[in-house]
C-alpha cells in the first residue's frame, strides 16, 4: 500500500477566486486528498428545502481539476439554526438536566427521531448530488462522534428510546430486575414506564443500570451513523469513513466501524497530552512539544482494528491548537514525525487539519499549513518533505506479534464502578500498551468478540469486564496469555459471577478480594516493581508473591493472571518475561525512543529532544544516531 | 453489661434454601443479633396494599429458630418506585433546584406529608405484624438519616413547612425581621409568604436565616423519626434504634435520640479516613489500613450520649468498602480491634455489615463476613475471636473524668458563617477530643442543654455558639473549665451579643476582635505550640500571651478561655495542665497508641503498624509489648 | 486639593438616640464625610408608595448639624422583597439558567425594564427630597456594580434586550453573520429572533458572540446607571459618584464614569489579596496583613482615570473583613498607610467602612472603626492620626511620566479566548504596572480611545485587543512606546486582521504565530529574564532574541513590541531600559517598598514587615529608615 497525504479545506471560508490557487499549492506540496463539506450545511441549505449546490459544485470542480481527490463530509455535526427552530427539543440534556443548545457544534441528541430524519435527508441530497461524482473519492459521515461529551444525553427522547431498548433486551420487566439486582435498595420496577435515566439520583445509581444506559447510548450512535451509511451505500461506491477522536470511549467504535469501510481519527498530539494524559506534570513538560510517545501509536492500532485493517488520520495537528489548557508550538520536525508514525502503523492517508488558519470564530488560533495571511506555516514544508520521502514507498502492515484486547464496555463498566479514584480502563490498557512498546513490540488491538487468537504470539487482556466469546478463543489458543487485573470479574450484567473471577481458561485461580490503593501506597512485588492503585488477593498456582506475602501472579508462564496494576518497572519485567516465553526478542527502549515494525520495514521514531545512538538500543539498527524528533527506517 | 456481636443480613438477597445454613453459621461464629428488613419494601409491598409477609415471616422464623435475636428495620429509606409514582413531588431538591430522584436510596424529602404518611403506614403494618413477635428483639427506624447529604431539601414542601415553622416560632413577622437583622440590606419581610429558602441567593444568605433553616430541617428529621417511633411504641416493647452515620452534623442527634431507646452508628473507619478526615495525605497514608485512631472513639462517645448511655454499632466495616476514593483492605486484626474499641466505650452490641458480600447493584464491592461465594472472608475469624474473648466479660462504662460539650446548632452556625476556610465545628471539637485522648483521658460527650456538670472533673467547651442553659450549670460547677474559641460569641439568633463574648461564667473577659488565618500563618504561643486558623484578641486576666504580645488565654487555671484554635502541641500542653489542675493523671501517648477506661477495665488499643512497649507509655500497664493493630486490657 | 476623611454609616441599624453621639465622635476623629442611605429601601418605602422620610430626615439633620457632609446613596442594590413580588422575573439568571433570587443583595437583572423603572422612581423620590438639601453634598448611585458576578445575566429580559442591541448595531443580520464569522460551524442566523445568549452551548461559543454579549452587558450597566444619573442631574448640583470594586472588569468603567463626576472604589486590601491575587501562596503569606503592595495603587490610578481626575475611596478596610477565605487583622499602621497611599494617588476623600461593626446579618464579622459594643477598634486612632497628619496639606496629582493603557473590552476578549490557562488581561496589565512601580515610576491609566498621548514620556500597551483610535494617537506621539503581547492582534469584531498583528504604528513587524506555555516552560531571553505563559514568533527588526533564537522583541528602542509575557526579571530590565530611553530616572525598589510622586510630594510607602534604609533605595530620599508599614513623604 502506498500511503498518501491530504488536507482539510473549507472553501466556504474563502473567496472563490482563491480556490484554484489553493488547490494548485496543495498539489505542489504533494497532497492527494482534500476533505470538504462538513460544517457547511447553512451554506448548502440556508433555509429548509432551499438548496444551494452551485458553490459546492464549483469547489468540487476546482479541486478535482487540480488533481485532488475529494472526501465529502456530511454536515450533520452542525445543524443550522433553522433545523433547531423546527425541532426545538432536538438538543441533548446534560446530567443536571440543562439543555445543550445551539451556538457551537454537536448540538443534537442521538435519540431524537426528528433530527435523525433531517440528517438522513441532507445526506441523501448530498449523496444524490455527489455520490457518483468521480472527483469525490470517499465520504466522511458526520464529525467526531462523542467530542465534547456528546454521546450521552438525558433528554426526553433518550428516556423514551432507552425504555424501548430495555424492553427489547429484557422482555418481561422481571428479567431486568434480576439482571440489575434491583432487589437491592428496593429498586424493582413494575413496568418499563417506571425506568428513568441514571442521572439525578441521590447517591450513585445502580452500575448495571448505568452500563445498560451506556450500551443504549452507544447503540444510538451506531444507529445514527448507520442511517447515513445506508443512504450513502445506495448512492456511492466510494469508501465511507468516520473521523473518531482521541481517548473517546463513550461508544463502541468497533460497532460503528462495522458499517464503514475505513476508520480515521483526528490526531492532536500536543492538545491530547495537555488535556487527557495521566502521566503527571513532569511528563507533560518533557513532551510538551512532541506529544506522548505512545498515545498516537495506541490510537493508530485501535483504529486499524476498528477499520478492519483500513485506517487514516483525517485531521493531523500541524502547529499549535486552540483548545487545550496550554497550546505550545510543536518542535521542528514533529508534523513530519507524526505522519511517519501513522504510516508505520499502516495509515493509508494522513490529512493535515487545516489548509489555512481561519481568521474567525472558535478556532481562529488553531494553526493550519498556511497562516491566515496565506504565508506558509512551518508545517507546510514538513508535509512536502514527507511527500517526497514517501514517493514510491510501499508499506504493508502485516500482523503484529502481540494482540492487546481493548473493549469499550469495560470502559463503561469501570467508570460506573471504579472502586478506586485512579481506576480508568483506558489508562490501564494504555499502561500495558506503553509497556509493550517500551519492549520494542508491535501491537495489534483485538476486540472482545475475537474468535481466533492464533495470529498472535502473545495476547494481553487487562481489565476485561467479562470474557464473553474470548473464553472459547482461549480454549484453542497456544500462545502466551497475560490477563488481569479485574479481567473476568463480572458477568455481562455487571454482577459478581459464581465462581468468582477470573474464570480464565487454563488458569485455576480465584480473586479472593480486591482493594484500591492511594497513589502513595504501592505494593512492592518480590521480583521487582510494584502494583499501584489496585491489588487483588489471589488464590491459585503462584508465580510471584508481593513483598507482603500475598500471591500477586498466578497461573503459568504460558498463561498468567496478574492481581494488580503493574507500575512501569513491574510492567516491563512481567511483559518482557512473557514475551520471551512467547519467543519474541525484547528491547528496553529509553524514554522517547520507539520502534514500529511494518512488513519489511522497521521504523525508529524519536520523541525525545535529544539524540540517541540507534544501534545501542535497537538490535540490527543502522549505526549512527537518530536526531531529536527525527524518524529513521530500514529493511529488517 | 455483657457486650454482644451481630451482623446485618438481607434474606431477600439469597435463596431461601440458604437461610438456615447462614443462621447456623452466624450462631457458630458467636453472633447474637441479626438486622433485617431495611431496604426490603419492594418485596414486602410490591404494589400498593399488596402485602407479602410470607417470606419475611419465614426469615424471622428461620433466624429466630437458630437462636438469633432479630433487629427489624423499617424500610423507609428506600421507598419503591410505585410510592414515587404516587407522590411525584416527594423528592428532595438540591441547592440548585435539581430533583434528587429515584434510582438509589434516601430519595425523599423529610417535609413531604404524603411520604411521611406512607412511611407511617408501612411502619404500622410492620409493627402490627412483628411488634409482639418474641424473635424480634429490637427495631431500627429508617437508615442513616442524613447520609448522602439528605437532611436539607429545597423543595416546595420544605418551603411551605419552613414558613409554618417560622410562623410558629416568631408569631409576628417583625420578630423574625429583628431576630435575623433584616434591616441589613433591606431584607425585611412583610409576611411569611415572602420568605424563601436560603438557596439561590446572589451572594451568601443571612446566617440567621440559614441557622433557622437548619433548625427547621433538623426538626423535620426529628418529626419524621418520631412519627414512626410513636407508631412502634404502640406496638412493641422492644427498644427503638436508629443507625446514625459518621461526621454527620446536619440534624440534632440528641433530639432524634429523645424518641429512641438506643443510639447506634455505622462505623466505617477506612472509608471515613479516606473521605472525611482533615489530617492530610501523610496521615491518611499512615492509617490507611487502620483508620484514624480517634475518629471511632469520638463517635462512640457522641452516640453513648445520644443514646443516654445505651449505644451500639449497627454496621461495622469488616473489609474493604466500595464508596471511598480508595478502599484498601483493613490490616489483619482491625475488625477485631474496632469491635473492642467499641466495647471499651460501652457498646452493647457490634453488628458487622454485612453477612455475605452482595454480588449485585451498588455495593457489590463492599466486603462482608463471607465472600459472594460463601467462603469466609478474613473478618469472620476475627469476629469469632472477639466472641470467644468477650465470653462472660462484663463491662461497665461509668463516668469519664472529662465532659466535652458537642452541639449540633454550633456546627450549623459556623458552617453558615465560618469566617475562615478551615473553621469547621466538628473539626474543632474533634481536635480537642484528640488532644484529650492523647493525654490518656476518657471522655463523655455533653449536650449543650446539660444542667448539671458535677459528674465531671473537667469540662471542655470549644466553639459553642451560645451558652444557653450551660451558663447556669457553670455557675454551680466546681471543676476545671476550658472554653473557647468562639464559645459564647453569639446570641441564639446568631447575632453578636452585648456585652460581646465570651460571656463565660466566672471569667471576666472580652473578645475584642477575631481573625481567621491561613494554614501557614499560625500564631506561636509564649509557652509553646501555636494557635492555627483562628485567633482572637482578648481582654481579661491573662494566663498566657502569644509571642506577638496579645493575650491568648484568659481567666484562671480553674476556668479559662482560649482565644484561638490550638495546634497539637498547644492542645497537649494546655489541656494537660488543665487536667492536672483537675487532679487527673495525664500521659503523652504516642501516635496510634490509645487507651480507654471503662469501669474496672483499662483498654490499650494500638492503631500503629508497629508495636509499643506498653509500660513505657501507660502507667500501671502490664509489662511487655502491644503488637501492631492489637488490643490489650487489664484491671486498673 | 485638600484630601478629606469620612466613614460609611447606617443610621437605620442603630437606635436614633445614638446618632448624635456617633456624629460627634466622627467629627472629633477628624472625619468630614458620612455616607448613608444605600441599602435602606425597605425602611424608606416598606410598602409600595408608603414613603417614610421622617427617620432619614432626622438622620441627615443630626449628621449635618454635627458638621458632617452627607453622601446620599440610592438604595437600588437592595430592592426590598415587595419589589420582587411585583416583578417576579426581575432576577438575573446564572450561566446554567438558575435564578439568582432574593435573600442577599444585587438581586436584579440590569436588562429588566420594570426594575429599572422602580430604580428610577425611588431615585427621583430621594432626589426630590434631598437633592437640594445643603447637608447632602454628594450622591452615590447604587452600590458596587458587578460585585458577586452580577453584570452578566442570562434572563429572558437580557435575551430580548440583546437581540435589540444587536439589531441596532448590525442592521441586516448578514452583517452580524459576517462580523462573527458564523459561516464557521454553520452558525448563521436568518433573523435576530434566532440569536440566543452565549450560554448552555455544547462546547465554547463563538468568541465574537461572547464579546458582543459582554459589550451589551456592559452597556446595560451604563444605561442603568445613566437612568439614575439623569434623574439626579435634574434635582441636585452635587457630584454624582459610584463606588466600583477591585479587579472587576465585566463592564466598561470608563463608560459608566462618563455619566458621573467622581469615581470611587471600595478598597479591601487584605480581602482582595486573599481572594483575587495571582501571586501564589508564599506571596499571600508575606503580605497577608498588609495587602499586595501594588494592587491598591493600580486601582487608584485606574479610578483616577475613570473619574477624569476626581476619585475617592468610598469604602476603606479598617480591620478584618468577613468575606475572604481568610480574614486576618491588618498589621498596625495599615489603615493609616492605605489612606496615605490613596492620597498620594490623588484621592479627594477616603471613607472607612464602616463606623460601627454590625452585630447582625451577613457582615457581622466585618470590622468597623468601632466595635459592636462601641469601643474604639484600632483603626479609629489610625484614622485620627491621618486626619491630624494631613491637616492643611495640599496634594496636586499632576501628570505621571508613564501612560499605561487599560481597556475593558480587551479583558472580555481574552476571557472569551484565553488560548492559555493563565492568560488573563487584568493579570497581564497588572504585571506591567507592578514592573513600572518597582522602577519607582508613577503611572497614569489611559483608556483605549485616548487621542493625545503627548502628556506622557512613555506609553505602555500590553494585550490591547485592537488599536482603535490609539493608532492615530501613536502617529503623532514622540515618546517611547512599549506594546505587546497580543496588542493589535484582532479586529474590533474579534477576528484576525489582515495584515496580521501587531499593526503597530512605526513598527514593521508581524506576529507569525503564537503559543501558550505551561508555567514550567518559560522561554529565557538572551539578555536576561524570560517570557512566561505566552510567546509569539515575531518577524521584524529584532531588538532581542529568546535563547532559542526566535525574535522576542522587535522595533526600535523608541517604539518596541514584545512577543511575550515578561517575567519579573525581564519586565524590570525591558521597562527599565525603555524608561531610561524616555529620559526617566529608574530605581530598583525592593519588595514591599514603593514610592509615588504627586505634584511636589514624593511618598514612600512600606508594605514590608521590616524596615528599609530609605536613602539606599530612593534617590533624594531623607536619610534614615522607614519603619514597617509606615509612610514617609518629602518635597522632591
Ligand atoms: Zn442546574
Ligand atoms: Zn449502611
Ligand atoms: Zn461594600
Amino acid at each position: 500500500m502506498k500511503p498518501e497525504l491530504g488536507v482539510c479545506y473549507y472553501p466556504e471560508h474563502w473567496p472563490e477566486a482563491q480556490w484554484a490557487d489553493d488547490a494548485a499549492q496543495m498539489v505542489e506540496t504533494g497532497l492527494s486528498w482534500v476533505r470538504i463539506g462538513e460544517f457547511a450545511w447553512s451554506r448548502i441549505e440556508p433555509n429548509e428545502g432551499d438548496l444551494r449546490w452551485d458553490w459546492l459544485d464549483r469547489a468540487v470542480e476546482t479541486l478535482g481539476a487540480a488533481g485532488l481527490k475529494v472526501v465529502m463530509g456530511t454536515p450533520t455535526a452542525t445543524p443550522p439554526r433553522w433545523v433547531c427552530e423546527k425541532h426545538p427539543d432536538m438538543f441533548a440534556l446534560d446530567e443536571q438536566g440543562h439543555v445543550r443548545g445551539f451556538g457551537s457544534r454537536r448540538h443534537y441528541c442521538f435519540s431524537h427521531d426528528g433530527y435523525r430524519a433531517e440528517a438522513v435527508r441532507i445526506t441523501r441530497l448530498m449523496g444524490e448530488r455527489y455520490g457518483a461524482d468521480p472527483r469525490v473519492a470517499a465520504w466522511q459521515i458526520d464529525n467526531e462522534y462523542g467530542c465534547h461529551d456528546t454521546v450521552v444525553s438525558y433528554s426526553d427522547a433518550a428516556r423514551t428510546a432507552f425504555r424501548n431498548w430495555l424492553s427489547e433486551k429484557y422482555g418481561q420487566i422481571d428479567a431486568l430486575n434480576t439482571a440489575w439486582g434491583n432487589i437491592f435498595w428496593s429498586m424493582e420496577y413494575r413496568h418499563y414506564g417506571e425506568v428513568f435515566l441514571p442521572n439525578l439520583t441521590v447517591t450513585e445509581p445502580n452500575p448495571s443500570h448505568v452500563l445498560d444506559f451506556m450500551r443504549f447510548s452507544s447503540d444510538q450512535v451506531v444507529a445514527f451513523n448507520r442511517a447515513q451509511a445506508d443512504v450513502l451505500r445506495e448512492l456511492t461506491d466510494t469508501p465511507l469513513i468516520h473521523n473518531y477522536m482521541g481517548r473517546t470511549v463513550e461508544f463502541d467504535h468497533f460497532a460503528v466501524g462495522e458499517d464503514l469501510d475505513i476508520a480515521s481519527w483526528d490526531s492532536y498530539p500536543l492538545g491530547f497530552l495537555e488535556d487527557r494524559s495521566d502521566r503527571g506534570e513532569d511528563w507533560k513538560r518533557r513532551f510538551a512539544r512532541a506529544g506522548d510517545p505512545d498515545f498516537q501509536a495506541f490510537h493508530h492500532d485501535i483504529y486499524r482494528a476498528v477499520g478492519k485493517g483500513r485506517w487514516w488520520i483525517m485531521e493531523q495537528q500541524p502547529g499549535p491548537v486552540n483548545w487545550a489548557p496550554h497550546n505550545p508550538d510543536p518542535a521542528a520536525g514533529m508534523p513530519r514525525l507524526w505522519a511517519w508514525e501513522a504510516f508505520a502503523h499502516g495509515a493509508e492517508a494522513v490529512l493535515y487539519f487545516r489548509w489555512r488558519q481561519a481568521p474567525m470564530a472558535q478556532e481562529q488560533l488553531h494553526a493550519g499549513l498556511l497562516r491566515p495571511d496565506s504565508v506558509a506555516a512551518p508545517a507546510l514544508a514538513e508535509a512536502a518533505q514527507v511527500a517526497s520521502e514517501m514517493a514510491g514507498m510501499e508499506i504493508e502492515t502485516g500482523t503484529a506479534p502481540i494482540g492487546l484486547v481493548f473493549d469499550y464496555e469495560s470502559a463503561w463498566a469501570w467508570k460506573a464502578q471504579p472502586q478506586g479514584a485512579e481506576f480508568d480502563y483506558f489508562r490501564l490498557v494504555f499502561d500495558f500498551y506503553r509497556g509493550l512498546r517500551r519492549l520494542g513490540l508491535s501491537v495489534d488491538i483485538v476486540p472482545r468478540d475475537c474468535t481466533d487468537l492464533s495470529p498472535w504470539k502473545m495476547v494481553v487482556v487487562p481489565g476485561l469486564l467479562h470474557w464473553g466469546g474470548l473464553s472459547d478463543a482461549l480454549a484453542t489458543y497456544e500462545g502466551v496469555v497475560v490477563a488481569g487485573p479485574r479481567t473476568g470479574s463480572k458477568t455481562a450484567d455487571m454482577q459478581i459471577p459464581l465462581p468468582m473471577g477470573p474464570n480464565m481458561n487454563g488458569v485455576e485461580a480465584t480473586v479472593a478480594r480486591v482493594e484500591s490503593l492511594r497513589g502513595d501506597m504501592s505494593v512492592p512485588l518480590a521480583e521487582g516493581g510494584a502494583y499501584q492503585f489496585w491489588r487483588e488477593v489471589l488464590e491459585g498456582d503462584t508465580l510471584e508473591l508481593s513483598e507482603d506475602g500475598i500471591p500477586a501472579r498466578v497461573g503459568s508462564a504460558q498463561r498468567q493472571y496478574l492481581g494488580g496494576w503493574p507500575d512501569d518497572d513491574a510492567m516491563h519485567r512481567i511483559l518482557g518475561q512473557a514475551a520471551e516465553k512467547a519467543g519474541l526478542e525484547v528491547l528496553d527502549l529509553p524514554e522517547g525512543l520507539r520502534i514500529r515494525d511494518a512488513g519489511q520495514w522497521r521504523f525508529a521514531i524519536n520523541y525525545a529532544d535529544h539524540d540517541w545512538k540507534l544501534g545501542k538500543h535497537i538490535t540490527g539498527a543502522p549505526t549512527g544516531r537518530i536526531a531529536p524528533h527525527d524518524v529513521s527506517w530500514w529493511l529488517r
